[in-house]
């Protein structure tokens, strides 16, 4: 039989391209996408092998990341208090945009970093913007990462401060929020609340969030050095995966939220951009949500990479993303 | 001054690159991406460059697009009725799956194919598959064509349907939609109703609505050659949107929607795919449309290509694409 059917599958073949920048974005996210292209990219080659050469990786990087503090303060004012929810390190961060009206809500940040990176003071960036944009406090979850502590320690740090924090709250007044790996461990913290029979909270955003850590998604391919932020997940998200994902394997629904069963979630808003290695997570997720009936909404800036929503916060794109978020929150949270 | 701000903007190189076939899709739309990957393509010293050339070149792909007639009939049961409206051809499709007790709605299509390509017989395409998930009945309307008849023929044989159409039914019960350039010239056609004071109408459907004829659009590079339907804005596209635009030039917003003001616009649906050339063309428009305060909805696809759910029509994922277009109409069309 010569059937087409079973011929085996093609290959496409893409040449190398130059990207310029382009002109339909703000001058702002102009200079960002410029800036990214100028950043020097981690070789195969220069990724740590052992732990000890994992947390001197992770030490500068998140020096680096933490530097961006002050000129967060500066532009988005806020208090922060450094402080402990059952056992676990969290940053709350109270906007000087805070609305006491709407002291009954409050939001969770679960930072990215692939469930390895920003840890401690750079924990804290996508949190303050989520604050100063929904005028909500934020409790910013400093969760224990890979290599030290993978999977599953993320979520179960995760599930002790949604505990302690709807233990004297409607949880439907809470909404819970992170990009990237952040945004995989949303989605895996409100898995793990389903399976526990618990409330879940009244609203999730789920920025381009690491739901399949197999490296199945295609913009891993396409977005491959698109990307000017994650620019490759053969480099270090292959890496990462391995790292978090430890004896459960890549392939649990816990470690990547895309096998799991969004039925009867609450409402939640994804956001991503045409150049994002994630493009592929963020948008197979938010179509798994709508086919299991879930009221969720999809946003795709022009020619963001992997969550430079957080890194572009002089840009007006930024500033409607979190708007669009806040706004989100806004119309589903309960209080 | 070493003002970083005035510093020039910096390209970015990416490697050439081998795509496999994702397997985050079904065993049909992967087939569909194998088939386009081994499908010839067209090179910058096989453009047309004469009118006659132009005739020639649409008369074969046109004729190849028509031969789908017989399996989409098959398929997708119908009655198909050309006559006339207004002066103008149209193809009068009447699903099997027609629902009398909807008959106050109906669908307008306007088919793609770059202003150029897909005349006669090839024109209803998307128009059966639109009839088909809809239960209601198309009018599919076979507008006049650059190179003989540029712009703004197909507004002007666009309008003159409409009103036709509308004379004697409710505006709100009429959806419009369309894909590629049949999704710029439902956008250009609901820009010229407002600017004829005419109501406009219930809902649009605008699938990877080709919106920017300048070739600005930041997709057009990083998705160059990725697209296995349009693959190159360079060789094609900016020969198509020069014999449209003729006079007018491309930054008319009758000719490029996204110059237009959507103030005022009815809901929209937007279709697109991860790796369409058209991505930020259509995520360009549905941002422009939000922040009008339009009731805009935006779905993208993985892995799929330019208008790909039309051509991978056994698909479920095309099923999900009409689907959703089908529901939304259903959800805000008056009757």
């Amino acid at each position: 039989m010569d059937d087409a059917a079973s011929q085996p599958l093609a290959t496409r073949e893409v040449p190398a391209k130059t990207l310029a920048v382009p002109t339909t974005v703000s001058p702002q996210l102009q200079r960002s996408i410029s800036n990214l292209a100028l950043a020097p990219r981690l070789a195969m080659d220069q990724l740590p092998q052992t732990p000890e050469a994992w947390r001197a990786f992770v030490s500068v990087a998140d020096a680096q990341a933490a530097a961006l503090g002050p000129i967060l303060e500066a532009l988005f004012p806020h208090t922060r208090t450094w402080t402990q929810i059952a056992g676990v390190k969290v940053c709350e961060i109270t906007p000087a945009s805070h609305d006491p009206a709407r002291g009954d809500r409050v939001l969770i940040n679960l930072h990215g970093g692939g469930y390895v990176l920003n840890g401690g003071e750079a924990s804290t960036g996508e949190a303050i913007l989520g604050a100063h944009y929904s005028g909500l406090k934020v409790i910013s979850v400093d969760y224990r990462m890979a290599p030290d502590h993978p999977f599953p320690a993320a979520v179960d740090d995760a599930l002790a401060v949604w505990r302690a924090v709807t233990a004297d709250r409607d949880p439907a007044s809470v909404g819970v929020f992170g990009t990237s790996a952040g945004g995989g461990l949303t989605l895996a913290l409100t898995l793990k609340l389903k399976s526990l029979g618990l409330p879940l909270p009244g609203a999730l955003a789920l920025g381009t969030p690491w739901v399949d850590l197999t490296g199945a998604s295609d913009s891993y391919a396409v977005n491959a050095e698109v990307d000017g932020i994650f620019s490759s997940f053969d480099s270090i998200g292959k890496a990462m995966a391995s790292l978090y994902a430890g004896a459960a394997g890549v392939t649990d629904p816990l470690v990547s939220p895309i096998f799991g069963d969004f039925t009867g979630f609450p409402p939640a808003i994804f956001t991503t951009g045409t150049r994002d290695i994630l493009l592929s997570d963020t948008v197979r997720a938010y179509r798994a949500m709508r086919d299991a009936g879930v009221a969720a909404r999809l946003e795709v800036h022009e020619a963001m990479s992997h969550a430079e929503y957080i890194y572009a916060f002089d840009s007006p794109e930024s500033a409607t993303a979190f708007g669009d978020i806040a706004d989100f929150f806004h119309a589903n949270l309960a209080g």
